[in-house]
């Protein structure tokens, strides 16, 4: 970790407990380990921005956990396991001590939840909103590693989890949204990265990556990863029960939960005859998987099949039927 | 890389090309390499804001070549072997294809020059300043990292290069200080990590960091890595020309050429006994190492004496002398 000017020492004092393995106590230019012998290294790095991906207001530990969990969810999206992080923090001068007590709690309950510890990282003020990036570091075995690239005519298209309560959790947290449990605003600031199911689709899923950018939009680069077109089912995507109610309400908003974005959920390619061995795996870590279309042969194209069985187009205010 | 909104397409075009081996063309969710075997992995992280780190307009190949410099220079400090680096880059929607193309042709020609390539990173927007991240890798021999912490009484405090063109650059830069050939805008701009050396170093220097926060600083950094104490000459800390000539003109530009930062050199605690190496090593590389000082046993305290032989002493405006 570079070395802090004095203002940051606040942060030298919450994020040192944090440091594992390598770290040096965050003393050095840099972190030093042995990587895991007879592993490949996967690594991976995400930026959030105040105002952008996560509101002024949010708790500061939620923001460190959906930070590092936007990351863990890349590594699942490559069958990884997770070890090792660094992380750079831009804020405000004033910043007070207890956002960074607040955010280095949120560092430490995940650091434990999935067994990875800080190895460095550097600490900045800025002018403008709090900008946060965050490195992570994971191992697979030599070419397991799962890529966009292997969807095949005929796989199957599957979402682990439920799809949306990011997007309609944003609406909920800025109180556009009825959410009377707090259960979307909640899936909108704690994603739950798929990191054990990840680790355990090694010979089952042809492709695989996770959906940040919303699922129509994901599923396009997966299929121009593996130059295969697919089909879905807006009936078939599975929402949560407050995600159905809310849809059930206003129709619109099923548009808003195929195309939003914050589900880090994974979004797979699986053969039919491979489909058991991936529900086996899903139930071993307690997620649902769901079935939701089928890839094709043909040019990276996704059609999304409406509730009344006609194709559904993202026009530019969201998501409209063809006319 | 995270997938890339529509409206950043361009950048994925600029970034693409500088993808190295195992960045799977930036199209996954994350990197896969086999680490070199037998070696140890060293990793660091630099976070640089626009207004903070460097000037709304300064060109964007600058920008990008001192974002993976300042990184360089933490590898250098380690004695790595850089390999390769992640990046996350929040700008402005407004930002214009031009700004990419210049940042992304800075990359190209230091990638040329110190051997790294682009491994996978992220791209998001912000509504402020635009706010950067790089974290490099590199390698060393296991157990040959150098670092803050072996400095003994008796080892000569020694430096690479020049110090304060950076403080003084930034005082060019922004027309605080004439600066008639540009020299010290460079220096400012465009800062020389010591990578080639700093893999040298090993069985020479005890104790090794970059000067990134000001010599003074940073000294005492590594007196405390160290827990020991060093004394500082002033006048032995070696200026450029440039430098040599605004100090003569404004003898208070002392005192910011020894507390500025964005020095980029190499701090190091030499035995005695290894001098003549560390000066064979340095001729090597093509770069000047000049002893400043001498550690001792004591509280991590530095001193630096003044031109009058007196003890200079950080005040709240700068340096000025005991009274």
């Amino acid at each position: 970790m570079a070395s802090i000017p004095a203002e940051f020492s606040l942060i030298y004092k919450h994020f040192r407990p944090l440091a594992g393995p390598g770290a040096l106590d965050l003393g050095d230019d840099a972190a030093v380990f042995a990587p895991p012998p007879g592993r490949e290294l996967v690594i991976a790095a995400d930026a959030m921005v105040e105002g952008v991906h996560f509101l002024a207001d949010d708790p500061p530990d939620l923001v460190a956990r959906k930070l590092l969990r936007s990351n863990l969810s890349d590594l699942a999206a490559m069958g990884a396991t997770p070890f090792g992080y660094l992380l750079t923090v831009s804020v405000r001068r004033d910043t007070p001590d207890a956002w960074f007590a607040g955010f280095a709690a949120g560092l430490a309950a995940d650091q434990a939840e999935y067994a990875v510890a800080l190895l460095g990282g550097d600490t900045t003020s800025t002018p403008g909103p709090a900008s946060l990036s965050l490195t992570i570091l994971g191992t697979v075995a030599p070419g397991t590693a799962l890529r966009r690239n292997g969807a095949r005519p005929g796989d199957g298209v599957w979402v682990s989890g439920t799809i949306g309560d990011g997007a309609l959790g944003l609406l909920a947290a800025t109180g556009r949204l009825a959410d009377a449990d707090g259960y979307l605003a909640g899936r909108y600031r704690l994603p739950q990265p798929r990191v054990a199911l990840g680790q355990r689709l090694a010979g089952i899923a042809t492709a695989a990556m996770d959906v940040s950018d919303g699922l129509v939009q994901d599923l396009g680069h997966l299929c121009r990863g593996s130059g295969v077109s697919a089909t879905i089912e807006a009936a078939q995507v599975p929402l949560s029960p407050a995600a159905r109610a809310a849809v059930a309400a206003e129709p619109e908003l099923l548009a808003r939960c195929l195309a939003g974005g914050d589900d880090y959920e994974l979004l797979l390619a699986v053969p039919a005859a491979r489909a058991g061995a991936l529900r086996e795996a899903a139930a071993a870590c307690g997620v649902a998987v769901t079935q939701i279309g089928a890839f094709a042969a043909g040019a990276a194209e996704v059609t999304a099949i409406g509730p009344d069985k006609r194709p559904l187009a993202l026009g530019a205010r969201g998501w409209s039927h063809f006319d």
